[in-house]
């Protein structure tokens, strides 16, 4: 299938450019594009809890699909929750507004840890791969399938819900190796099943969201995070989707990511893309890095702080993003503005920086 | 006056090694070595708020002191918050159990400003440097004067309290920058008068804590917190001390927390020590850097783990601390017991590895 034939998958300039290729523009989307900055979503989501949501087919699709018709990026990302598998198979847990996923019981022990069934989302969660069916029929645009990654789960259940500083996490990992292996080992499981199920319906990248593993020295993901990273990316490989990695305040994992397999690393807005790209070479994408506290600073602020990450990254193998989530406090007429400034801006060949149309 | 008449100055483990000179014995001490990990003084604070506590100087000097009888650590730092100066002008904050420092009302514009007047410790607050002296009379270690740094106080007035991401400070600084230096100036002037009082009172060095300063890039700190924090330093140089600067989550404001001018660069966990000895050289003393959490996980593990700091520290300048504040779960025992084996395996001449004592 070549790239023309396939616009919402290896043809897709989201795809196109996490494989190095030269694009027509820059793909542009945002983590946490979908969510409480919309009022489209608040509107929506007044119905009930998120995990709820999450749980029918049309409304996660609904609410994927928002940010696309109004932002006009250039992928959509499925509408989900980090926790979702464990709440398919059972596993007590809400997301409570303003707080995030809050567990009924912490696991901490063997005993804990047989709560963890497999996730199988033919049965626990059909749901799941429904959504992304739905959303690739409606849109023109490329499906990314959404997992987090096992240390980030791990740390939920760890500590029984969000927490500053991961510290009991870490400390059963020093505490515990074996149990702390065999943990992460059944959430990568986790991760593995259900972007085998989105990419089956449709998704054309998945991205694993590892949102708290920069609480790591590199020393302790290199032993004990790296190794279950690798085996889940050599298990999504057969799936012939791009794979993309992101650690929150994880300047000093990159190389790690990109040893573990990922055919793009996110880039968080404190490190540099050029940076970056010195550090992993032009064989690995990069995703990122506008600083998202940039997008409640008005618009001149925003725009030039995107005009400088364009400046600092590469030209092939790079995908615009934020260097973490959009802010639930975020415009929305800022983000749409910026989709079309970056696609001006980068449009081949590239106008010239003070030509910008708008 | 040489060394050993001055064993609370100059002449102290912890300063001599601040100053990279050989000390007979790594000195050891704990952020947040006073305060909630200790019964004693969860007991003492069963009587009121910590700010109350912290304008009373006998209780203040109470709590510093608590940590040293206990630990036998090499230095006491004055128990404080950042937010006192400010309590001590009359801006309406309070520490919330769990949560932080609370503003009744956010400093974000001109106006707001106009409520940070100038913080005159002997009018505002004379029992600041009164709890110094009464600890230094009462100890024979040095005591560590306490400071906010300008970003971190910053943060809390702009964000009206604790927040994950500092997202309302980063777009106020892009937003305008004029009032942001002007904010970060007069936060400066409070650390510069506060710290003054506090060495005046013999205090033998001071540190600047920037707790959240992580959350910006090292060209955001460059341009809008380097200048402020050279100047502060630059002011505090005549008092003839010390100053230590730590950010957590800082690993990539390193070279910058140098560059204003610090004599010691506290270094969180996931910084290696080796690592930051190579990037600042032997002219900047280091402090750090256990995991904290490793406290949590027993002795054997938190030993292993402090000898693994001590494999990586530089053999002088060097200060044995945690790369962040002890957890308040943290056991008591545990603390005690790695001063002492630090103490050991750091004795001059040193023990071999394999025949420490304990």
């Amino acid at each position: 299938m070549t790239a023309d034939l396939d616009p919402q998958g290896a043809g897709s300039l989201l795809v196109r450019a996490m494989r190095g290729e030269p694009v027509a523009h820059r793909p542009v989307w945002f983590m946490r594009q979908a969510g409480r900055s919309l009022p489209e979503y608040r509107a929506l989501r007044s119905a009930g809890g998120l995990l709820e949501l999450c749980h029918d087919p049309a409304l996660a699709a609904e609410v994927t699909m928002q940010p696309v018709r109004r932002h006009g990026v250039d992928a959509a990302i499925l509408f989900s929750d980090i926790v979702f598998p464990l709440h398919a198979i059972g596993v007590g847990v809400e997301i409570r507004p303003g707080v995030g996923p809050v567990l009924d019981e912490p696991v901490r022990t063997r005993a804990d840890l047989e709560r963890l069934r497999p996730f199988e989302p033919d049965a626990d969660a059909p749901e799941l791969a429904e959504a992304v069916r739905l959303v690739r029929a409606d849109l023109s645009v490329p499906v990314i399938g959404f997992a987090g990654a096992p240390f980030t789960v791990a740390s939920y259940l760890v500590e029984g819900g969000p927490s500053k500083m991961q510290a009991r996490t870490r400390a059963l990992m020093l505490a515990d190796p074996a149990l702390w292996t065999a943990l992460c080992e059944r959430l990568a499981d986790h991760a593995v099943t259900s972007l085998t199920a989105q990419v089956q319906a449709g998704a054309a990248a998945v991205q694993l969201f590892d949102s708290w593993a920069g609480s790591l020295s590199a020393e302790r993901y290199e032993a004990q995070v790296l190794p279950v990273m690798r085996t889940l990316v050599e298990r999504l490989r057969p799936l012939g989707v791009p794979v993309v990695s992101f650690a929150l305040g994880g300047g000093h994992l990159l190389e790690l990511l990109a040893a573990a397999g990922a055919d793009v690393v996110g880039v968080d807005w404190r490190t540099p893309l050029s940076q970056a790209r010195t550090r992993l070479g032009a064989s690995v994408a990069l995703q990122g890095n506008l600083d998202p506290a940039a997008c409640l600073a008005g618009w001149e602020v925003a725009r030039a702080s995107a005009d400088a990450v364009l400046a600092d990254a590469p030209e092939h193998g790079h995908v615009f993003n934020l260097g973490h989530g959009v802010f639930p406090e975020t415009d929305p007429g800022i983000l749409t503005a910026l989709v079309a400034h970056v696609h001006e801006r980068t449009a081949s060949p590239p106008i010239p920086a003070g030509a910008h149309v708008s």
